[in-house]
């Protein structure tokens, strides 16, 4: 389809999509003239997930890039893909975490023998959230999340296979970038459903206490 | 403590903090001449909001304005004041969830018996993921989210007790959003190591499963 056809079925304005094909981040369309391209139903999908990154999972167009850069390389294994992904994801720089914290959190990854590169962000900005939960003063330690790690490493094989079981290589990074970006923005949802229906909970309980004693 | 003193302590330059007074998400301080004032550990504390609420949770100013507000009137109950926070830590207007979506969402919280405000943001949300989920082919419905939701639920009376129980209001409502917005973050981190382990156990198994056929 030409430019004007994939703007239209994406949503997406010709003035962005050029942008992103200038950035990299949308693959180039095949050749049909000196000025033209045409471009499939791999190009919409892809305009999908920039736009799923960018406005639910609130990356920059420089980290959307880097966490596609692993959709490229034909050699590596898949394994190393999704490790660049996770990589791609966050910006090491930007993490400001105790050295403490980073080490109990490395403990607590070892302890529960998962294997995590060593340059993962996630670690690194776990124990940032740890030291800022513990400068509002609320007793939390790595083991606190011992309980959700339980829950997330009960359904991550069967997630990890499903990207892996994608027709193509591309069609899997996409698939682990929307389950991890996607996902863990429904998760937080369900936790802020969770929080308002206990205050609901709460709050009418003691409603009741209030008037039984009157 | 003067303003200079504050932002030392803060680690939030000055010309912030005055943007910040200005756009009254940093209380005023007591005015101790015709054009200085006095700030305490209270202002210190909101600064650390405000930096954990944009950093971490991503958010504008407008939002954590809109999410602070709830501190402000001394008349609302608490629960009412958790759900104006709720209210203002996101954007109705930027969500597009298909009706049909949203309302099999509030089905199955009707279901749990989890009373939501209707104009909660969070549900017009999940019914968005849950939209984008369904585009990339993955088979989701709300009920997908039924165990994430026990799992938060299990912990979510704790953590509401928890923001009541601080020494005042304005504590009760920062407490709120701290353990909304950066236990989210958190959670999501676990969930993205829990998925760089489940992939490196799968890429190690297919490896022995490789050794042992040689």
């Amino acid at each position: 389809m030409k430019i004007s056809e994939l703007s239209r079925r994406s949503g997406v304005s010709v003035a962005t999509i050029k942008y992103y094909l200038r950035e990299e981040v949308l693959p180039a369309g095949e050749p049909t003239s000196s000025n033209q391209a045409s471009y499939d139903e791999g190009h919409i999908r892809r305009l999908r997930l920039i736009r799923a990154l960018i406005d639910i999972g609130g990356l920059s167009l420089a980290r959307v890039r880097d966490a596609l850069a692993a959709t490229e390389n034909d050699e590596l294994p898949l394994h190393d893909a999704f490790g660049a992904v996770m990589l791609g994801l966050d910006d090491p720089g930007t993490i400001a975490a105790a050295d403490d914290t980073f080490g109990e959190v490395r403990d607590w990854l070892a302890e529960r023998r998962w294997t995590i590169a060593p340059d993962a962000p996630a670690t690194r900005r776990l124990a940032e959230l740890i030291d800022i939960l513990r400068e509002f003063g609320l007793p939390v330690t790595a083991d606190s999340f011992t309980a959700a790690a339980d829950s997330a490493e009960a359904t991550a094989i069967d997630e990890v296979h499903y990207a892996h079981d994608q027709p193509d290589r591309i069609a899997s990074v996409e698939m682990m970038l929307i389950g991890t970006v996607v996902y863990e923005r429904a998760m937080a949802m369900v936790r802020r459903l969770a929080l308002e229906a206990a205050s609901a909970r709460i709050e009418n309980s003691a409603r009741i206490e209030d008037s039984g004693r009157r």
